[in-house]
């Protein structure tokens, strides 16, 4: 097309769409066309191959029974949960059954993988499929990352016990490695620690693949060469120099000064002395302080974790009030009733001479230094989202902060499933055993969707050889070619290289353009020139732009 | 499992089930158990690379707008249409916007089409895609014909004209014939003759396979090796012996003898000498007398070709009263008023003698003969369903009359859809023409029920070897047989021997039980025995039961 669509907002999206690659049948869906269906096929048999390592292929429906959800607990608590229906009076009549469109499977694999599984010598069973996946989402981000309609990996694990699926585990870790390798995203995609489900303890963990235009950031440790995202990610502030002298403590009056931003603007003063406490309360209405350095942001998962809670609610403007005699953005610490619990953040073990809150509206105190004016608090902890130039506390190295897409992801769904569907088995004893269940996802959509990302250069997409459309094109040329470029096509074919011929009727300057655009690796030129100075072709790598004159029976028996 | 599932119906589904190769979700849908998707893969592979000759592979979303429907007016006419909206409250709220899940993509595809097509240098154009397909059917028959979410293989082809067309369809003739023949169905599968849709004169082309359990019924002629299915067999009726002489006319009162049945018995007469008039009325209102012999039934679609009339209706009783002045059951083509246009039978030609109805209740006329009694049409007709010991008109030939399934068809769409998108081509002197289109189907899941239906023997599936699960499996028994049997399945593996081994840690019998069940067309025993006697294996073929000791290296590489 002459110009990119300008109703898509995604460069890439607009770039495939000119040139062919894809179809937008509407909003988040799109029909591939045959150069895309062949990357998608080639990510698909990429991942299929190391996954029968690992698992064994099924094929469950798109469409389930609501009842499966509703014992799993799923059916109204899914907010992207599509159900279908008769869509016109004649066929609603018909069969008023309603069905869901699964978005994920673990509703319909457990009870599967239930009925042919009964005691520890079933396990582990370790099924996956690939397939396509249904989610009513409201406004989807950059086209394929999270489409209505989107191709899927799932495989789904069952173990007799945590040390089995650990073991199996380790397993899949290597696997999921070598299919990003092998799907040219190696270099770039690191295992990355995220926050579990709601009903686990555990970390679930993501395959990011570094990507500007990646919607998530992650924390890379180059050391270990993990990477967390924010949520989880332990972090070790940047050090700061503090002075040793103490000042004088000092209460000042600033009206309205709430923000960070302004406070130090006002105070004149570094925002890695200034002190920020936000008021908590958890499921049972206890309620907590939790202080972090100005420059940072509480994480309310650690804070979870250390305070060892379900869940925390920030106080609302009248319990702030009540609590601390002053209006919200004025809390500090000290001064408090007894009945709120503080927490430090580790940052504030350095600090000195301090800014905080003074629990009165409108002042802020400055110079507070631990022990000459507030106890030294039994512990401190790690309540903080980390942020750029934070450090990994165990290697004490810099992360590199970055933007990542999430590509593939691992949840412990533990016992959750099974026991919804009171899947147990029996042990070697004859008794019944809760079964452990772990989640492998990996989106073939948006590995294509960061492969056009990453692998494109000012002309288009450098394909990985590995899932080009084609990895060579034949480009004929001339009225000579037809019978030499149709053998050599032939040939190439023999020898299982997986070969395009360009045999249109069109100028040449069509051709050339067309091969940059759609990107194969190598483009073999075969024309009149070329022929008459013996039996010659021109081979040009995509990559580098290397061209080379080749005798064509050498060029073919060196592939 | 010990006992097939008595909840279903089927029995090939009883046995799937039974033996891990089906798992019911729910009524007519399944999930495909690794041994069947196996199968399930082998046969679209097979149709795969047959259609890859004469078209190009893309993969067109589940969902679509309703807009693409509304303007082929089927948003309200397919009965089997489904729609998908959010599942629960919280997901219907974010998105009310609501798709229709398609049932095949003659809506989508060809808008898809048209937006690359614009000169009559663009087309022909076919493209082909293989994916799941929806249908909200009420109650579907033998579980894979009709499910409500299938496996489909749907090609488009858009031409210029009916000539290229008609180049094009004879290349997808052989096409679906090869497939066929590869999928191990070539000496069943009959071309078959169909009616066309609503809006074409053209008929439709189905591939009907023969089979016991098929819904279906064909009129083969094996003279030309076509089919027919029974709306539109031209119809030769079976010869009948009449005497000559012309016996006297006689009015027979006969109170409610109205059934064909009932008034052979009652005037000792062959069904052969009897007449069936049946009284239509078309589009317009214009009433039609359709005679036809006793032992035969009016076909509605042959008798409105013959009339070139768009619809036809019977009269009801009171109208039957009205025209005939005889109650329903009596009517006969003379002494009616001359609104009434008659039409013949052919079979009606030769008959001597015949008996009809008198236009009066309860009375019978006989000896009714041609020329003496009634004046002779200017043409006879076949307007009668075929029957068995019917024959094909041209060839003279007695069909064969068979149960059949369907497992492939030809649509001739012509130029309705490209109509309701505005999709026109421009001719080499510029001027807008329309666009002929077609479509063209095969049902993956309806072949492997087809295959199952068709091989099986006592004992379980005799798969055609291109379709089994796995071609080989090596039976691996007692304590010796470990190391050398993996040896065996590594290098039938680099051979590219479909193999699959049998390590499991169970009784012999077990083992052998099993490859009978899933039905492996070639059995490799390798145990203790045969590696005592020199290296030997015992190679077992399913089909013919022949069990030979063979030299493991000579076996290899034979294969």
């Amino acid at each position: 097309m002459k110009e990119a669509p300008a109703w898509e907002v995604s460069i890439n999206a607009q770039l495939l769409i000119r040139w062919w690659f894809i179809h937008k049948e509407m909003a988040w869906v799109y029909s591939f066309l045959p150069l895309w269906l062949r990357v998608l096929n080639k990510i698909e048999n990429i991942i299929r191959k190391h996954m029968d390592t690992i698992g064994t292929e099924i094929y469950m429906p798109c469409l389930s029974p609501r009842e499966n959800r509703e014992k799993t607990k799923r059916i109204d608590s899914v907010d992207v949960l599509m159900k279908t229906s008769g869509a016109n009076s004649v066929s609603y009549n018909k069969c008023t059954n309603e069905y869901i469109l699964n978005p994920t499977h673990e509703d319909v694999v457990t009870p599967l993988v239930q009925q042919y599984t009964a005691s520890y010598k079933d396990l582990p069973v370790a099924v996956y499929q690939i397939q396509s996946k249904f989610r009513n989402e409201a406004r989807a981000k950059s086209w394929l990352l999270r489409g209505r309609e989107f191709r899927m990996k799932d495989l789904y694990s069952f173990h007799a016990s945590d040390e089995d699926f650990d073991a199996y585990y380790e397993k899949a870790k290597v696997v999921y490695s070598d299919i990003f390798k092998e799907l040219g995203l190696g270099d770039d995609t690191y295992l990355t620690i995220a926050s579990g489900w709601d009903f686990t303890e555990k970390h679930s963990h993501e395959f990011q693949t570094v990507c500007d235009a990646g919607e998530d950031v992650i924390y890379i440790d180059k050391k270990s060469n993990v990477a967390y995202n924010q949520e989880v990610a332990p972090a070790l502030a940047s050090a700061y120099e503090y002075g040793k002298d103490q000042w004088v403590l000092e209460d000042i009056y600033g009206e309205n000064v709430v923000s960070v931003e302004k406070l130090c603007k006002f105070l004149d003063l570094p925002v890695q002395q200034t002190v920020k406490t936000m008021l908590y309360k958890d499921q049972d209405g206890k309620v907590y302080a939790a202080a972090v350095r100005g420059d940072y942001a509480v994480n309310e998962l650690k804070l979870k974790k250390v305070l060892g809670v379900a869940s925390l609610e920030l106080l609302n403007d009248e319990e702030i009030l009540s609590y601390t005699w002053a209006e919200r953005g004025y809390a500090w610490i000290v001064n408090l009733p007894d009945t709120i619990t503080p927490v430090y953040d580790d940052a504030l073990e350095s600090m000195v001479n301090m800014e905080t809150g003074t629990n009165k509206t409108h002042y802020h105190t400055i110079n507070v230094n631990r022990e000459r004016d507030l106890p030294r608090p039994e512990e401190f902890y790690d309540i903080k989202d980390a942020k750029a130039g934070d450090r990994e506390p165990q290697t004490g190295e810099e992360y590199g902060v970055e933007s990542a897409c999430e590509v593939g992801n691992i949840f412990p769904l533990e016992t959750r499933f099974p026991d919804s569907f009171g899947f147990t088995f029996t042990d070697s004893e004859n008794k019944h055993q809760k079964v452990v269940m772990w989640s492998y996802g990996i989106g073939p959509s948006r590995v294509m969707w960061v492969l056009v990302e990453k692998y494109h250069d000012n002309k288009w997409i450098t394909w990985p050889e590995n899932v080009a459309p084609f990895t060579h094109v034949i480009i004929a040329i001339g009225d000579k070619w037809g019978e030499r470029a149709e053998e050599v096509y032939q040939e190439l074919q023999k020898k299982n290289i997986d070969v395009c011929l360009d045999d249109r009727n069109v100028w040449p300057g069509f051709k050339f353009k067309d091969a940059e655009l759609i990107g194969y690796p190598t483009q073999i030129v075969i024309w009149n020139k070329t022929l008459e100075q013996g039996d010659m072709c021109e081979v040009i790598e995509r990559k580098t732009g290397e061209k080379n004159m080749k005798k064509i029976e050498e060029y073919i028996s060196s592939l």
